[in-house]
């Protein structure tokens, strides 16, 4: 077996910030050579998520009310009690929607369907420098 | 190491089609031959996932009405402005879910519980035609 | 390639037990002397999830509260006119939490988060004997 890795790193700013990482894990495909495989994505942290979804600012911001109603920002917390750092909503939303995701690749190309497109989800409330972890297995 | 590709392709009804992906799955793994291995389950599109539940009409319903709590149909979706095709609910319901789901195999079975299936949640408005991808890693 | 295989059994207690896997899964990693390579997570069973949160009695009470919104426990289930087991709840937040993870492992190490934690949430009614099924991709 081959596992080829590479890691994205982008900035991200506060509040249920929604990217798009398709162009960058299509180009890692690409560059790889690998026609017939299985690509794997996680994000290291717990405030930060990825999924997929049709990234259009339409249905982005219905997913940002989505989880807005899933783990409201202004609900208690008891993280923030013990830490002090006001990101217990951050942790919850994480947790609920998961850090790894896994699509097959075929003849090269990622078999996401036509208005799918690759998300980081950063739930967290101030601008961090995120790493995206791929793997591609074939 | 080797990779066993199988689609599943079905037919979806309209609204929450909850669809047992257990029979066909589990046939592609007997077929395979392969005893140790790990499956992986992909749905192309944004507007459908993949889980796991107990296939009974009780918990099925059970879990339409969360889902239709999580993100009512008739809430404001600025997808539905958007778009005009008002199924920003399917949209939000997907990208929570998630569209991947991995799963070990051993002597030759999934290693499923005695009471848990696998299921296709169509949240899509209208009836699709759908591909599920499996794949199987040995 | 290869495919190591480790179960981690264990007891849980009641209602939204949320138990940190970290510990055993390092161990595991270590002892199989992989460096390079992907781990998934399997819950066998449609009561329990996996997911990543940061393991701290604060954070964990956030998210049992989050899922209690979610699919809360009073709430009518026709699940449990047809079993009589009264948990309901517990299938529709498996389900919508699901059951798998997969995490990559670089240098000998799951590439974890500082403060993230692999967690197992057992939404049953009652304690439970619980399974979680390992397998490392190299």
């Amino acid at each position: 077996m081959s596992i080829v890795q590479e890691t994205i790193e982008l900035q991200t700013s506060a509040d249920t910030d929604v990217l798009d990482l398709t162009p960058d894990v299509t180009d890692f495909v690409a560059r790889s050579g690998v026609t017939e495989g299985l690509l794997v994505l996680f994000i290291p942290g717990s405030t930060a998520s990825v999924t997929t979804i049709e990234y259009e600012s339409g249905a982005v911001a219905d997913l940002k009310r989505a989880v807005e109603r899933l783990a409201p920002r202004d609900e208690h917390y008891e993280h923030n009690l013990r830490w002090g750092d006001g990101n217990g909503f951050s942790h919850v939303r994480a947790a609920l929607l998961g850090p790894s995701l896994t699509i097959p690749v075929h003849e090269g190309l990622l078999e996401l369907g036509t208005w799918q497109q690759i998300v980081l989800c950063d739930f967290d409330n101030r601008p961090r420098r995120r790493r995206v972890l791929l793997r591609l297995l074939s």
